[in-house]
């Protein structure tokens, strides 16, 4: 783990790993460092490592997602516990970006989301279009771009060139890339299914071979009987699950996700622990904080920047 | 309610919700800001409400619909009530717009539809192609552009990417943008139908995270037991059903529309008024207005000028 | 019919209808009123009328349609009876145009057919691929582009896209559009075929819609079983069923064209009566002229131009 | 067949048909002229006809075009025979172009392929990528370019669109075209075979309607039952079909292709002598020159130039 | 032989086949001489001879082909490898090449492959996504770019189309390309499979007609009774094979590929020696070399460029 948390940092914040990137290391016109260095370093733990809060979910599964807080429907909920609970960023798209983050700027940064698509029709040939662009992100000030890969979908040709584009205006333009690396269609669910270690760990490899910075992955579940070999036979507990995943991400940054809203903060917590020691950069949850009263969700937030300030990468 | 109308006034015209914003208010450059203005406070109730009078229907269901009234089929009608009438703004296409608007250019604003397709081919895969373009609008004099988008249609793909480059051409010319979210193809039908609550209510969310500023919706039917949890279980009456729709649309202006002609001119201000109780922002009335005759029509207009003006945004 | 004719005259000369366009009235840069004008009053009839040849048949059905009279095939024939004819137009792909109209250039204005296909794959998802630009129109000379819509195809999205880019780039260039709306497709069929009146009329609505300047259509057949409400029920004789199709194209000129030839002149002759009784602007005749020998093409011409000079628009 | 040849000739030469072309008489800017020029007057019989050697096969059909001449697989053999055999031109791709043209470049006429494919996944919706662009062709000095239209198969539109582009580029950069009009595709096997005369005698006038300066076609063959009237009702003799066919082209150019290699030298000389009494501008022949030995072929060919002489153009 | 490893210097290093190119030999502008040069001659054996070390494996497989040896997971392994083994070549995405070439750049030629997929989804109608552009490599410092096309596809239409923009773009910024020809789809399946030597065959001179530098091929199996002919009835041995498909390569370089590991080093070294015998101009191993331990590795390596050495191009 040692190694992997120093080379994550050589890659991010220069040669030495050991030494605090600060704004006088930064060369002129390196705008992905000034913006890398944002979230790692001036907001959240501080350490290098990141508590993002996404925000999502509404195109992606509808308000449906809000029914158990009605109040978190109104975005304003989310961008105060992004900004109260200093979170590393807030991750959304373009509607919602234009629309509620004017009181906000500056405060928390934006990933701003490019592409998403509604769970209306079924997943089977999944591709997420965009809806927004590198040059949009600029202008609204953000500090990275959020990009779904449907990794094995049957039109993950369309996604890789969509993610062509977005890396090189990224590339031109200093921004960058955080990769929702999702296993998606009819193809992975024959071969096991998208949470399995096999789908996760191939996602994360993507991430790294395709040109992401950094990586939002879902925790593996174990293997199962349609996964293809080796990783059928593979037996490994759930914190060998995450280091593996992690090692197959290389020098791209791991964030794990939350997934459906758990009610037990220690079990939360718990997650985040594991995730950490297994070599990750931080986490992305989302409907396990803005699905609580804000008061909880700021309790839970602060709890989770503790355990990240235990792991400084 | 309270709430909501604020917040949308406070997206549109500035951080005081209270006071009416005024041209001196207004930035220089603020093209969006300027035109909508136009529509909120310089026709119709002129209270930040909407009444739009939409004709796109002859591309979309053919000549069908005017058999009813055939003076109709003369965009000369249409036009002549809308001025008459004093809608907020007429919404057509290309070919009505450049043919028609000369004699009435100034006197109604203009809500230039982009992008519309005939029902011969059936929805299963519905699509909607660009017909026009934001500079057209631009040249025009319109005061907003019109898009649909097919929610959940499985290729929304290709609607979703539309969007994006209208969304970036309003973006640059300073147009808003009004989204006709309209959920549709095969599977919406198999998740409940398009009149939903469900289906209504997932459009309303996508309009706000896909950039829209007003969205065009229908008023949500019950759900039915091909919905998804947890509409399926809710049982809601119609004004509720309203609300939640409004609420999901976040800040993004709602209106409704009247869909196919009702002859009694009470049940229509009685749906008008049910509508601006839940939190539109206005309705947008094709048949029901266009197919009764030009003196019923403006009276009726009329009447619904009168309940906006009870409900100022 | 007066207004009809009236106000397709306001839309191409400008407010007087009674008073005949002259070259002096004409602003600079109004590039689509000049060619328009050639086309209505320094040709055929003279009187706002349009007599237009057209020969895409050898692409669009095949030499087939030349074996009744092979002379046809050299389209020096058409060329020389467009000329001899004195017709309002000769329309024609950019093939033929580059290849014959050099000695003619001057003497007869040009449509430029900007698309078309052969009917050797069945229309069941027609479409009509673009084989020429505006751009090329100008090059030429030509007064108009032509386009063909198949309007209820399932690939009428391609088509409508199509459109889009040679309407901006005819508004660019101050071109005007004839668009050869025609039905086609495997859900045309199911709702009882192209040559219906449902499908004509429709048609027509469409060509205004989408913004054509001029739409060559069919004349209509009755409607049968298949046919949607109301039109199923309908039992309109010919006339009718032509001033309906008429009147949904709004302010744009109809054409009708003649289809599979007819040897009896007069029965074509009565045909053209019955089209410019009924609002139409003028015909596309095509193998109803050019399979008759010349001497008898130009006959028959000739006596078409008498039934159009007494159809004033 | 007078006319016919004259009319080609007045197409590329100018007006005089009986008058040769000379440097002196073109214009300025004249490119596409200069260049027809070289292949028409400057190789070859110089006399207005075309004797092209295509090398397109290993691409199309695979190495398994040159098993009975493996010496064949070195493309100086083609590129020796074409210069030594003093041919009108040389056709060939852009990777074989680039890697053996430099030695004889000046020496031989290039027409540069500009698109196919290989025959490895069936012919039902043939369509034939673009692998290279007129630019290409213009770098590599050449004197014209190839493209391949698969004329009726379900994809046709692909390839018209395609070869709008190069028709384009072709006309701003002065070059000529040669269309391989190749009917194609399950539909036109439906309607009796690419070989018929029906299939032949459409891609014909297809060539010139699309914009083609020459076309390549095959000897067509008697049409069968499945062909649609009134080909299948024709019984025409070969040289018939042939004039038929050239007769369809027009004022395009038209070279017939030799097909599969015949040992018999005088069977081949026969065909040459039978296409050019059609009224056929040249010959393609490929498998049938150079599938012989060099010595073989160089001796052919002289005597294809010899009948070619018989014929000016 | 002799006559192929000539006609390749010749195509590369100018017409002097013997003498070696120098630097003072090179024009001005000759980019894609210059970085040829620094693969052939500076690096390896450098005598003509590539041997080239592949990392796509992570994209193309997954992990699943790192789990015999994990060191190779971090592509510092492989970078070690080829700066050590002082490969002609190593060869990789822009992901890998981004974030770990930092430290070695300028020790070992690069090979930016620019399009790759997952192997999920399944292979019957494969394409390979561009997932980087020439302009990519050129800001990376490549010495060329890689380029998968899947011949027989389907699709192979698009990868046709994809490489002709590349090919463009390397021709203007002087690149060479390296065109991993794979067989690939239902089709070849139906004829026999992708790894026959008719497959290979005709993948080989694909590369050649396309305009490639350099074709990667795989040993060319037997063929089987689904081949077509002549290829199903040849009996050729191994050695006869490889010579027929080199040839077919025509002056396109001829990269062999190792495929799977195989344990047995001498195993390793005979193939290489028959490649080589057979006229190749190298080889591409990976998993054959980074499967191996560091110094195993190296050891390989070191005899490979020992056979390399015997076999000057």
């Amino acid at each position: 783990m040692k190694r992997k948390s120093q080379s994550v940092l050589r890659a991010v914040s220069g040669p030495a790993a050991a030494s605090r990137p600060s704004l006088s290391s930064l060369s002129v016109g390196h705008g992905k460092r000034v913006r890398m260095w944002r979230m790692l370093y001036a907001h959240g733990a501080r350490n290098g490592t990141l508590a993002v809060l996404p925000l999502d979910q509404g195109l992606e599964h509808g308000p449906t997602d809000f029914f158990p807080n009605p109040e978190a429907l109104d975005t304003d909920f989310q961008f105060r516990l992004a900004v109260e609970g200093d979170y590393s960023a807030i991750a959304l798209g373009i509607g919602l970006a234009e629309k509620y983050m004017k009181e906000f700027c500056g405060r928390v940064p934006l990933i701003l989301k490019l592409n998403g698509k509604t769970n209306i029709a079924d997943d089977a040939e999944a591709v997420s279009p965009l809806s927004a662009s590198v040059e949009d992100a600029v202008r609204l000030g953000a500090d990275a771009v959020g990009f779904t890969l449907y990794v094995g979908s049957p039109r993950e040709e369309v996604g890789v060139r969509d993610f062509q584009t977005v890396r090189r205006d990224c590339e031109r333009l200093g921004m960058p890339i955080v990769m929702w690396a999702y296993p998606r269609g009819r193809a992975i669910e024959a071969k096991g299914g998208k949470g399995t270690l096999y789908a996760q760990d191939y996602a994360a490899r993507v991430a790294e071979e395709l040109g992401a910075d950094v990586v939002k992955l879902h925790e593996p579940d174990e293997d199962n009987e349609r996964c293809p070999e080796p990783y059928r036979s593979l037996r490994e507990p759930a914190p060998a699950r995450l280091r593996r995943v992690v090692r197959s991400a290389g020098r791209v940054m791991v964030l794990f996700s939350g997934g459906v809203k758990q009610d037990n903060d220690a079990a939360v917590l718990r997650k985040v622990g594991l995730y950490m020691e297994a070599g990750a950069t931080g986490v992305m949850f989302g409907r396990n904080m803005w699905l609580r009263s804000f008061s909880q969700a700021l309790a839970l937030t602060r709890q989770v920047h503790r355990i990240l300030s235990r792991h400084p990468r």
